[in-house]
């Protein structure tokens, strides 16, 4: 049995590489776990897809980064809250999501390729910022740590479906269904040091 | 240094335990991780906050649940995702957050107080509903694991600012400022199979 055979709700496993590039790149942030004295850390982090790796970063100061630039096993997820499957029990009723579960180890980004991964992890939520943007000085690329999680040990479930209420409890009087649940950009909002007049970014997604 | 300490940007640090609340109550997805042989894994989990602990469920078959009911160290992380901080560099350029995460291990609820429990998680996104649900049965209880993790060692992070850019890069001729992000309800999708006609549920939040 591998590491990452899905084996509860084993229907819901997605085994496509298509499908599991589709949620890494919809969603934002993702949760990475490191391990220190048996203990385990989840934080959330941005990430951007590159092919078939995940990009990370953060401060060269910052606890995480530092364990997973040094190799250490990690797991990364990122879930998708589609919305609520609400049945006529509360034993059938759970939620709709995407969630990609990925293993291994990192490797550290240095000199063009660290570049060049800042400039993925601007542009995917943001696509075409980074050319307007001040570049980034030698002191602050050395204040940045970026690594790659390579694709290769993983797993996806999705979960899109309605209640799956026993026969029996189908003429139980109260409503069954799905409440969708989605997320919304709001009106960008300038910050009150703006100086001149420039167009608010689309975000992707 | 405790291990809930916030190292990194502890301007964003939060200690107060009212704020704790208000994140976890707004949240509904979190992200719990066990280690298996050094391994950690991430996995996506609803949740309910009961006074000053979290409720947990899933399967009895559920490896995550058979780790957690077995009290290994375990960190639950809830992170609610407000929106872009779009700055004038990529290096200042971050994201609007809250962020809580609860290191403990987890007791097993049962009986009564394992039902009182999927009471609280069913009725914490859908307040009222729990009453109107066929009551579950003794199978479907014991099918169930539910635990709880104190809120006893935790740390709270929210970032809610503007860009913090550099006096001297505040000319750069770009756009800065954040882009908000909400999660919105859809309208209510009624299962294939309903019988009868019953309103949908208010989520709650």
């Amino acid at each position: 049995v591998s590491r990452t055979q899905v084996r509860r709700l084993p229907e819901k496993a997605v085994s496509d590489v298509a499908a599991l590039h589709a949620v890494l790149d919809a969603g934002m942030v993702g949760h990475a776990a490191v391990v220190e004295d048996g203990q385990p850390f989840v934080v959330p982090l941005a990430y951007a897809r590159d092919g078939e790796r995940l990009l990370l970063h953060g401060s060269t100061g910052s606890r995480l980064l530092r364990a997973l630039a040094a190799g250490a096993p990690t797991c990364f997820t990122v879930t998708l809250l589609d919305g609520l499957i609400l049945a006529r029990t509360a034993f059938e009723s759970s939620m709709r999501y995407r969630s990609a579960m990925v293993l291994g180890r990192c490797t550290v980004l240095a000199g063009a390729d660290a570049q060049l991964g800042l400039q993925r992890l601007t542009e995917r939520l943001t696509p075409g910022r980074w050319e307007h943007l001040r570049p980034p000085s030698r002191k602050e690329l050395a204040a940045t740590t970026i690594v790659a999680l390579g694709l290769s040990e993983w797993s996806l479930k999705i979960s899109d479906g309605f209640p799956d209420d026993l026969d029996d409890d189908l003429d139980w009087p109260v409503w069954a269904g799905v409440v969708p649940l989605s997320q919304e950009w709001g009106m960008p909002l300038s910050s009150p040091d703006m100086r001149g007049d420039f167009p608010p970014p689309n975000p992707a997604r």
